[in-house]
């Protein structure tokens, strides 16, 4: 399943990858016939897809995972998530949260991830060692946390990360202007004029509730994308996640700048934080990509399950069954993320000249049973354990299951002793 | 995890079971001290839950999945659905569609399901022969099947299937007539008085999109629900599927007379059908039970899918993140269930005197890891694809994943053959 303009699905075809790259896509019989292969990998019970992109995460807070749920969100970040994160993120948590978040997406068929996180250095170790793609965020807020005293520590600490990982093959960065309501019009006009320099892109939470927008009005007498709009940070550079108030206006405006937005359903829901119109920003050319959150407000990181939430979602919020049909929910968790991070020439989908992120899922279950439309199947049927090899770069990261380059056995114990941490501090 | 009233998990604790039924439920100490047991399963890294109950299946529309997706819904229904269950749907269609249902949802934690089907025989051989927990519904409808000519014949058929299951231990019956719109005062009025006569509860499509209550609005000049109401159909028999739209009087009434609720959430989503306001449902101390709907409008059996979207969608839709927390969605998903089918004696919930109706869920992977909260981590960032084994009545039917009843390459095979039969008539 290529995931290209044409929607084809191609039967009994093998792909050619040499030196991280795909070669060629052509019939089976064709490459025996052309080709030599220092090593082959048959899946022939498989559907082959592009590595998913997870277009917004948290991935150190996995650790947080299960720790506060059900709670109103004030109670939730106020008594759980920002307690424990005062007191517990540093290096070494981020290190461990991002390998056991890293671990969990690769298991799931997700090859490239954008993140949002303080010391994302480690988050970069990990990423380095794993073999994963990422975007990482170069975090900036207006107050004091663990990682940065003030704006220009975040600037300084994000320019340091930028170069030293400006040559790397799979990381990238992106500006990652916290929220509206947490940064200063100065400091987005600072963020715009670095992204422009360094053709970056800038990925920010905006209208992920009704609160955050009844107090701009309040503030700032206006919405936060009319601010943001004056500011000038509408463009193909941003990535405007969540996104579940907007007025018909503020979706042409999206339109027409060529915002690119992260719809993260399953948070959306569980936080009750709205329903995002997908429906409408689809008709009206948006790009629309996928993002699962962090783990402490989801629970997980399934990519799988944010693209069948997101093409069910869709169908009952835009009172359409036809909205959002299954190759779109796919093209939203592949290409068309690929596209907002600048990346599409590079990954996204299975085309001569991209990286080779491949993920091999198994379709021969009875879950899978009967194969009237293997997209259909992908997308209403299939879940992420029926994953069992990935690829990034030509690289096998997941073979029959099992993780190629982390200690699987290291993380859940690591995991389990910073629980045994942090569920000791619990009020 | 019990699932009792005092919403209690414990540790390390041992279920004895003997002729089916559990006997005792104690520390694993007490356990080894005062039971010698004929056969022992360690269950270490396990969560140990009552089997789930899906409350609303077409088990044998599993040949169906993936026909036809992301289309409008009377484009869906004239042109794919009817047409294929004219043409195909018969005992022997039945037969295979049911036990690769029935396979399905056994290796995912399912061990009893609320049927609404034609043929309902053939669904009841495989119900037997599975181990499986079954309420095979009497299917009535105004009009002509391969089933059933008319009212007669339906209600013929379905007292057939009674009388001849009203002895065996895991299969019960229940009316099940289609819809407001499909089914006639009068016949409904006999509905009821049988229902009443032999103590069987009545399982029925109501509100189950906005189009529906309209039309009856046109045709009756009242709301499907008010005319049910005059004939006396609401009560504690009464299991009403979908109600996605429910004034707030209507939802009084169900409180009031003991209606319970079958929620699809996934189907509701899938064909925009709307919004069950489970929250307020819930708060009006109306029992809400889950149901996946036919895998032809979902496209799996998923309860630990449907589970997780419960307690998600209803956190939205209410504008609450505390609506449906994690323990009232297990609940829902069990003995909620087992109440509306008259069978909370028997299962739903891990208690002395109740059928072994058992799963573990391993949570040993990391997926599940931190463990700050076992609920938490089940409802909310667990699979069915952990479910390792099932018990009904005591009986093994699934082991490290192997079904020990049904023959799942056969199964397999069937639901290929019919797909292909299928596949080559579609329009």
């Amino acid at each position: 399943m290529p995931v290209t303009a044409s929607q084809q699905v191609l039967e009994n075809h093998a792909v050619i990858v040499k030196d991280s790259r795909i070669v060629a896509l052509l019939p089976q019989q064709q490459a025996t016939q052309l080709y030599t292969a220092a090593a082959t990998h048959d899946m022939n019970e498989h559907c082959l897809i592009p590595g998913l992109i997870n277009n917004h995460a948290h991935t150190a807070m996995s650790l947080f995972r299960g720790l506060a749920d059900d709670l109103p969100l004030m109670t939730w970040l106020n008594d759980h998530i920002w307690p424990a994160e005062k007191q517990f993120v540093g290096d070494s948590f981020v290190e461990s949260g991002s390998a056991l978040a890293i671990a969990e997406m690769i298991r799931g068929g997700t090859t490239c991830f954008n993140d949002m996180y303080f010391f994302p250095d480690a988050t970069a170790r990990i990423v380095d060692r794993s073999g994963i793609r990422a975007s990482l965020g170069m975090v900036i807020i207006e107050f004091p946390t663990n990682w940065a005293a003030n704006v220009d520590e975040y600037m300084h600490k994000g320019q340091q990360l930028h170069d030293h990982y400006r040559h790397h093959p799979r990381i990238t960065t992106a500006y990652a202007p916290h929220a509206p309501y947490t940064v200063a019009d100065t400091t987005l006009e600072k963020i715009i004029v670095n992204a422009e320099e360094m053709d970056l892109p800038i990925h920010m939470h905006i209208h992920e509730t009704a609160a955050e927008v009844s107090q701009s009005v309040e503030d700032f007498s206006m919405r936060p994308l009319e601010r943001l709009k004056q500011i000038g940070l509408l463009s193909p550079r941003l990535i405007a996640v969540h996104m579940t108030q907007l007025s018909h206006e503020e979706i042409e405006w999206c339109a027409e700048a060529g915002v690119h937005i992260a719809h993260c359903p399953e948070s959306n829901l569980k936080l009750a934080s709205g329903f995002c119109p997908v429906n409408e920003l689809d008709k009206q050319g948006v790009n629309i990509t996928i993002g699962t959150d962090g783990a402490a407000s989801n629970n997980d990181l399934d990519m799988f399950a944010e693209m069948r939430q997101a093409a069910l979602l869709a169908k009952a919020v835009g009172q359409d069954p036809g909205a959002i049909p299954a190759h779109k929910a796919i093209e939203m968790a592949t290409i068309n993320a690929a596209k907002s991070l600048g990346l599409e020439q590079q990954t996204g989908s299975l085309e001569v000249g991209k990286y080779a992120d491949l993920v091999a899922v198994d379709m021969s279950s009875l879950e899978s049973q009967p194969m009237f439309d293997v997209v259909s199947q992908l997308v209403y049927a299939t879940g992420r354990d029926k994953v069992t090899d990935v690829w990034v770069a030509g690289k096998q990261l997941l073979t029959s299951r099992q993780l190629t380059t982390l200690n699987e056995t290291k993380i859940i114990a690591d995991a389990q002793q910073w629980a045994n941490k942090i569920g000791s501090q619990k009020p």
